[in-house]
């Protein structure tokens, strides 16, 4: 059976949700998927460095204690030494999950660059490298016989990307919009409810959907990322959160909500990126009263949500999960699972 | 470039818009896709049957009077021949669209297994073939090398089938349900807005949703076809429309849908099908009231959608039109698409 060996860049709670899939389920995945996961690197800010090429005990380090570091197990060391890792792991797939820097994309940029470099594949929720670097990462990709996969940049596990790849072929998508961030949307629904904008927030925090900085939340920012990847991904742009034009949920009052709510609209945070007559692609983020019959305005609670508008098909809508431990973590697993699909038919046409 | 040559049978308003799509845009697909579409067969009822091996000149087709048919024509005749032309054709791949019977099937399942014994693919949007035999006639493309797609047997050319076998790979789905009568969510919402079933039926009747006799969409019967469907592709059951409970919208009172807004809930006809704790697989068709926040409460006039319960990523649904000639036709050049792209695979394992 295949098998492919995977270097955890971050062990934070994304990673951590992995490495427990691959834990509890690595058998049940294997028998459906036709192929195995072994973890043979981990490196993490705080627990230090490890590579282990004949694959990590996941149970142990599970085991660790609160302030237990990599020093003094095999391959392991105190350091976090993330691109000596990357550079030298055994790992045939490298994932990358540390924090989205939305100014330069940095240290992603980087960790990806020096996978695929070594002909590494990369799998990665990171919005800052997707949205940053795409381009330039998947041509690095494509000239070192790797593949750079992103499906959890956008809304998490539920498919975006790979929805509009792999069933929409033949359609020409005119227009992506969605609800894409779930702060801001959860904080629309509890003002309509009648909190004030800063009730709801605090709310908001108090479930953990918002950050204890909600500022890229309720700010647009968030959105504003996930529709320069959508406009370039599926509208085939050429873009960058400058070309977006971002207006958050700040503006929103108890008085537009209410009058909304007369007219049987909803306020929604919708980032949207069209093609305009001139095939100019035109992005944006605002707050959006949408009618009851629309197809993103029963998107209730912390659910996101993508519409693609296409010429054969009309409009087609997938919702789901935006966020979450778990749901992040399958993100990850969908790209492996689709990775090992193109090694196979690459392998297939070689041989 | 690849080609594939399609035989089209019943030339009635979706097999229509098939042909119109591959004269109008077979250049720009044959680009996007790699491959161009000839057809070289048709039969209807009304027209006769025409076999033409280099292909068959598609503005003649659409140019002929209403009383025309195909008799002397080049390889034509104005007897509807569908199993001698299944059989003889030089299609490689048959879009069986003849009407959808619940009892048996047929002719559809008598035309499919032709195609397929003669080792032609099949594309057909026909509920009959798939509800009640898409087992056995999975086993006969296999025995012959051909292929067996039906994408648009559920919510036309909204993905669904591929939708769950692409994008949710990796996940246990134990839950499908879904809004799947364009007809009956339509009279459901007039009737919130206070109309009168009848009068509710007779406006989408006027519209063009409905059927002139209805019973099939408002008495369920239609979702529990498409029940069967999505119970046996999606959760692996084998069941037949007996084994699905079935209770329409007649019932649905004024009184009912008062009562729901009142509490901020939307009575739907939901088809269902799950996987109880014994791992039987348990489906029904029934209105319920859902609560505001469900994911299916929010899907307004006659769109359908399908929500998917899994265990790592949760509720993702997608939602699009249900029906249609243009949506549906798509569905049908989705299929084409997917069966292009196994058949690459293929020949590529055997080179």
């Amino acid at each position: 059976m295949d098998r492919h060996d995977i270097a955890l860049i971050r062990f934070g709670g994304v990673n951590r949700a992995l490495a427990q899939i691959v834990l509890d389920r690595g058998d049940d995945l294997a028998v459906d998927l036709g192929f195995t996961l072994r973890i043979v690197a981990i490196t993490d800010l705080r627990l230090g460095s490890l590579m282990q090429a004949d694959g990590i005990d996941l149970a142990a380090v599970f085991a660790m204690d609160a302030d237990d570091t990599f020093a003094g197990w095999r391959g392991g060391t105190a350091v976090p030494q993330n691109t000596y890792v990357i550079r030298n792991t055994t790992a045939d797939i490298v994932v990358e999950a540390t924090f989205t820097n939305p100014l330069d994309g940095e240290p992603g940029v980087s960790h990806v660059r020096a996978a695929l470099e070594a002909g590494k594949s990369v799998v990665t929720t990171n919005k800052g490298p997707v949205a940053l670097a795409a381009a330039e990462l998947n041509r690095i990709a494509s000239a070192h016989g790797a593949f750079f996969a992103y499906e959890g940049s956008v809304m998490s596990g539920t498919p975006v990307l790979r929805f509009a790849a792999e069933t929409l072929k033949g359609l020409r998508v005119g227009e992506v919009q969605g609800i894409l961030n779930g702060t801001s949307n959860y904080v629309l629904g509890r003002m309509e409810a009648g909190l004030s904008l800063d009730a709801a927030v605090a709310e908001a925090q108090a479930r953990g959907y918002a950050e204890a900085d909600p500022t890229a939340d309720i700010g647009g920012s968030d959105v504003q990322l996930k529709v320069v990847i959508l406009a370039n991904e599926i509208l085939g742009a050429d873009i960058t959160p400058a070309d977006v034009d971002r207006q958050g949920i700040t503006g929103v009052t108890p008085e537009d909500i209410a009058r909304a709510a007369a007219e049987r609209s909803r306020w929604k945070l919708i980032g949207s990126a069209r093609r305009d007559a001139s095939g100019a692609v035109v992005a944006s983020v605002r707050p959006v009263a949408l009618p009851a019959d629309h197809a993103l305005a029963g998107i209730s609670g912390a659910t996101n949500a993508v519409s693609f508008g296409t010429d054969l098909l009309g409009t087609v809508t997938v919702s789901g999960p935006g966020a979450g431990r778990i749901e992040t973590a399958y993100a990850l697993l969908s790209d492996i699972i689709a990775i090992d699909a193109k090694q196979r038919t690459r392998q297939a046409v070689v041989a």
